[in-house]
């Protein structure tokens, strides 16, 4: 049995997030979903709470046959114990996902294995270009899966954006 | 859809538990499980990482036929802002159940709908013996659901609690 | 000019609280009244937010001659900073008020002049007697200003005291 | 009764505000005037402590004929709780003033009524050049309440942010 | 090169320590001292700062023929990510000298080699016994070496004790 | 007997610092050094831990003929209380030697005689350089002590930072 770990802040889990979890479905039986900066929301760079992003990431992967954990991350803001912070929130996991040169040097420094994946970069631009389509009040929801277009909707999330980002008029 | 939402340190999750989480199964579509505090591990009180309780929690509801969040909530040590907390991690939900005076008080000043149990008082009393019968070397696991004796024997939990609460010989 | 400074927990503030302020009105031009554990609420021991208590204080010293500040104080659990911490959060002062021993000893340690009284013990067991009181249901409203009473009951405080320390009915 | 309550950095408390609180005071019976970002000082952006922006608001709103109440609010850096820490901290209100986006979304979000004016946006560009002005050693007495004045020059305050911003000689 | 690490709260630092320290002189080549519960002061369990036990410890080692390290640690109230932050705030070691049940199972978890040894237990016991002494005014200071007598005079630190612990004259 | 106290970050300790150690040895008998931001690592601003730099530090000070104290310094983000944090965690100090305006302002509002060199700028200075050296894979180990560089090879330093800075190879 093989477990693996894939981390993100997921504002909000779009397409590129769904590809790459497709794909890590293929190499694990189970994967825990880190929901990274957990606390933070109500701004442009992180609208969601942590709660609504469970909601996105629980529905859309549903539609896989994969064992999945989905756990929000609060940011402790000390990268030297961010490795034991992630370890003890979590099941235990065998190997990472992650393009992210932190997280990767510091699950290596920890002696766990990192996978790395050409995916990620399309996904880290992605999610800062569908917050801005949010602001901007262009077409958002063709880049994430449909259950997370039903989330923001059902809790009015383009309003909050906008409104956070300061651009209702002004 | 009705989403129902009860909390517990699950230290361990036990049958006391299970049997309440399915009695809210039959009431419900959809149940937040909160693994309160989260942060707490390594104590006789608090044996586990919530990483191991999720684990617990997600491997023993598996055997119901209803959609469950399993969310970790860290301690704030603030009552007054304990309700926006738990919000914020967990997906919206319109019903607590809890026999907790303290929640059930916090809940319904926010204009929470609760609903109590008599079940409640049963459990919490059985979380403490299963502890005490760990530390002292006794029979435990047929008070937990299946999953969960797994879960304990493959992370050593026994020893665990045992050398952290200075019963190994001293 | 002279500033004193006066702290508590002021759970309630109470007749003793009161006529120490009313001392100390004889020897100060103006006074800062710290709100101590102020994050601190819905248990037995603090059932008050620190607003409802702002309250209290603030409508019973109003019939004083007296210019009050009245300061929420939230802890630190850091003795050896707790004195700058009260410095920066209130307006300058000249003298301190307490019979506490940490607190006294904290402000010696700092430089800063105590004054010390023996109307402060009886105070504290004042508190302490008139939340169970509120718990037990028996008469407190006469030990505390009119104006104190009022936000209790306006609150409904009562009820809330009496659910945290568990002793509605089980 | 009606009770507002009107939260800025107050960094320092200036004629905007002062016209602001005079608009309110024909509103509402009694007004909590919140100091954000309490925990901050002695940068340029926030070179007063809560202490002395206190002793600003203070002595500065006792011109009006009106019941304030003063509380210092440290920052939590958790929008989602950051309601529930204003409400634990002051006494209750019925309405908020605020033309702070993320203030009124958070507000409206928890159900609560917002008044917004266009005086606001006015006064956020005042603080930051007046703190300019005392930064470069330019007039900014006659921008504030002269009691306001007062208590910049008790502290010496000038010289304060002159040294902070790194401006004095480099 | 062999580096250890030894943690105590060393409130004060005495000579059951500092047999310890002399008989970990023998087995490595270098140590590091590990100041516990940095943060706590001037209560009767924890009456010295981190900044006044440092003094005691690096006066009394200085004796010895050994590299030390001496270096405070915070609480951080989270067991789970403990070993991280103290292999963060120490230079790198490869073995900790414990009898401390948590530290032991904690270290172990993490795979980090732990000596025992049965002169810890009377070590324990002395600190809080010398305290009671320092606290009922008897003779302690010839249960410390010299240099932490001489430090705790230096500051007043039964004085200090005795007011905390609130034992003088009440 | 004179103790000075000398803080930094020391990303890393480097021969700016060492010279200005030197220069302070001339005047104090004993010297604090304080490491700043000991919380921060794995940063291109900040790679080294608090246990790496104090590695650096006590090995690189050996060679002066002076009793020091090397104590790291976590941030509270709280610039008011930041002088009694110091003092707390610190063996009490008769002088500070800094160019930091905001140190120097923090020590003299709280009665604390300060000396400032000249020299302070050029090591700020050299210290962003070193890491822009380090992650250009440039020569650098020329600007530090030599017991610094080692213990940079020692951790594999360079590579951390080159990969924390995103540098390799994107």
């Amino acid at each position: 049995m093989t477990r693996g770990f894939y981390i993100g802040r997921f504002q909000p889990y779009h397409n590129g997030h769904h590809a790459m979890v497709e794909h890590i479905a293929g190499e694990v039986d189970e994967l825990v979903l880190g929901i990274g900066s957990a606390g933070d929301s109500h701004t442009e760079h992180d609208p969601f709470t942590a709660g609504e992003r469970i909601m996105m990431v629980e529905k859309a992967v549903d539609e896989f046959d994969l064992m999945t954990y989905v756990v929000p991350i609060e940011d402790l803001n000390r990268n030297s114990v961010w490795v034991s912070h992630v370890q003890s929130m979590c099941p235990s996991f065998d190997v990472a996902y992650s393009n992210n040169p932190l997280v990767i040097q510091l699950f290596e420094e920890a002696g766990i294995e990192v996978n790395q994946s050409t995916m990620f970069d399309r996904e880290r631009l992605a999610g800062s270009e569908i917050r801005e389509r949010m602001v901007e009040g262009e077409r958002w929801a063709d880049r994430v899966p449909e259950a997370v277009a039903g989330v923001v909707r059902e809790i009015d999330g383009v309003t909050r954006i906008q409104r956070v980002a300061g651009s209702d008029g002004s």
